[in-house]
């Protein structure tokens, strides 16, 4: 794969994924929604199925890897680093072009969220850094540190045992099978931080969410930003380091 | 294949999703149903298996398009015109004939939504145009079209980059994870506008909501009809030059 | 296929098929179940699954078709009526094997709901008919025919066109595309009757219901029972004629 | 296959499983979680991915059994014994180290709730024995076996049919609908007992949470622990023997 495809796809593939991820994020917090409080399965179906519409989409050109670490533990497991740069400039770019496509989906609802009048609580803006990325239920640096390693670890180990570097190309199944896997993680794993489980995935869009005008949006909260980025590529690595001597 | 063929195809394909896709939402809609409120997961997987069952039932005789805005990427994409206008045809006689159907298993439901005594709010005829075609949650042109756009894309997209030309009678698991794929649109990107992200599923219902007798149906809302008809065909146009440029 | 082979696969299938069917439905319905009111997504996923359990055992002995409307679908396809009495047999002795072990599954359950004082309406017996045997929200027989015709013709003209006849022993995707197809017409077209879309379904768990000693059971409502088996046999002949002519 | 590599595919597996499995009680149960009471549905669908993950990672190595019921029934059908304590070894190790990672996923939600105040019902700690082993709905000796036997059978005998012994990992497809047979068990049968069906998944994680520092965790129940193991294995057996039988 030249690194022309290889950008090409991990762009389109990470915006495909974060359209729908952050989609279902505003689905099921603005109000003007139809999905409105539709609940957790709801989220953790709508992130898995947007793995499935990115990876598969991405994979003749790039595979559809779609995450960091993912990409640092086929790196580790294999010892190619050669193309590493290439998919997570793909990765992070994607994942800002993903968070604007859904800002732009959802723009009456984010425009009504902002001009929304805080006369009481119930009617005031909903915050809308949850659509864009994640935030802990309980801020505590090592435990959430702890989940998004076991958590990206629960990803990365099923995904190298399949053979991602084989090409999800080759079948529709394996795609399927590592969507329904992320569907499960989100069910699981996704209680305590909201599973970011990919750098991109949650860096991408808090850079969109602190420099996009969205009327009183609130907080970027850089201050969390470290964990999902960390905590994920700590996993990634540890599972392709798990692999490689298991397997 | 040949016209006769694909005409048929396409009838009973677009006719079997319709049948779900307004079944499911005169289960959730409508009252005396056993699905009453059960909910936007419901509505999502509804339309979602009912793409499986149209697609798997159309695949021999005409590949299972159902959608013009699948039929037109399709077109930009490869070329080949020549056979578009039957595909149109029989997309838009089968969504009218589904819609026909669904009418007919909610019979009753519709007889007695008609009956209903408008003592109270509560107990009032439920407004049946949202089981049929879509409603926007804010009615907003620009923002209305950007959305259907943009889900359009989300799906046409995908089913280009996993080869739809190549049949969907070929494998089961394509005709599986494209309404896989239908579930997340519906799930992530369906919250502002009840995801048409198909012209002839919007169009042929709405017809027949016009002249069908359902007691009490209240408006047809034509105003809004040109967007989910425009919108899914732009969305369609720039998913096939897009995968014509990038793939 | 030996009549033996049959027989046995049928019965295994078909025990399975109303083991999750009936099962789902008393885990919703009876008091003391942790899926007490789960709602109708757990009902739809509960009796697809239950067709992919019963299909895929079934497959190596019989093919899987565990359902007389099938069986009739096909007969009427391909002409071969030779064995269709042995697999009506199966399908209805194993309909009542299910009913019974779905009974003995939710066993200190039904004991429970026997005994609940009748002190408020809340607290009083739950009726039990629903457990087994489909109840149409609306009674109107004209209506409820329509529905089990129309919603029986959307499984058995998609399993015709897909080759059930082929042997869904080849290809697990076929029983799981087949299960999520059930899954879809409960969501979809399961609100008004409860979609029988199987006499051996219907039939089969009425006559237990009629037999078994459970406390406190309610009526088993003999006035309808004619509708879920005579609904079914005459949508699948049509889906059977119309695959015969369209395809 | 090595002694060596099915001990570590089972450990890994079920670690795999229990992680995911404890992991979407513990989401569903306690507080700060994203997916607290998020329903029945969730845990059915959590359980059965987390089969999905560990059966599909644990495949190279062992063929991913992760169950000695599904065990005993493979030795029963085939009367090959001889590495069946390398797998009963590998699950019961795997089941109690996937305990241990859902506790750490969970750390913070756990010792919230140890530091709850017992001021009022509502705001106690929440019992956390149902996060790691099954509790049944109505304790009824009797009753509880024959649940689980049966529920078993429905496990085992369709795992049997689809030939788990020639190897999960010649098909992702296998893998898939292994995963969703659980989830159908868990919808339909898992309503009075909690479906252990698997005496590792029990077992392992209720020694963990004897030994495990949790604060107010609440009784290990060891006067219900042997139902879960005996019942899974008895419908195990029987199945084995009834697939051999009638296969």
């Amino acid at each position: 794969m030249s690194n022309g495809d290889i950008f090409v796809g991990e762009v389109i593939g990470t915006a495909i994924l974060i359209l729908f991820g952050a989609g279902v994020c505003a689905a099921v917090t603005l109000r003007h929604s139809k999905a409105r409080a539709a609940g957790w399965v709801v989220i953790a179906f709508g992130w898995g199925f947007g793995v499935l519409a990115g990876a598969y989409t991405a994979a003749p050109l790039s595979g559809g890897q779609l995450n960091p670490a993912v990409t640092l533990g086929i790196a580790i497991d294999t010892g190619k680093w050669g193309k590493v740069w290439v998919y997570l400039l793909g990765q992070i770019v994607g994942a800002m072009l993903g968070a604007v496509l859904a800002y732009l989906v959802y723009l009456a609802q984010f425009q009504a969220n902002g001009r929304t009048q805080e006369s009481t609580e119930a009617d005031g803006p909903v915050p809308t850094l949850g659509i864009f990325s994640t935030i802990p239920e309980i801020r505590n640096p090592v435990a959430n540190l702890i989940t998004e390693i076991i958590a990206t670890m629960a990803l990365v180990l099923p995904v190298l045992a399949f053979g991602l570097t084989k090409g999800l190309g080759e079948s529709g199944t394996t795609a399927l099978i590592v969507s329904l896997l992320v569907v499960g993680i989100g069910l699981s794993l996704g209680g305590p931080t909201g599973y970011a489980i990919n750098p991109a995935r949650d860096l991408g869009p808090r850079i969109v969410h602190t420099f996009l005008p969205i009327p009183n949006k609130g907080t970027s909260d850089w201050s969390y930003a470290w964990i999902p980025v960390l905590g994920p590529l700590i996993g990634g690595a540890l599972a392709g380091a798990l692999y490689n001597a298991a397997f």
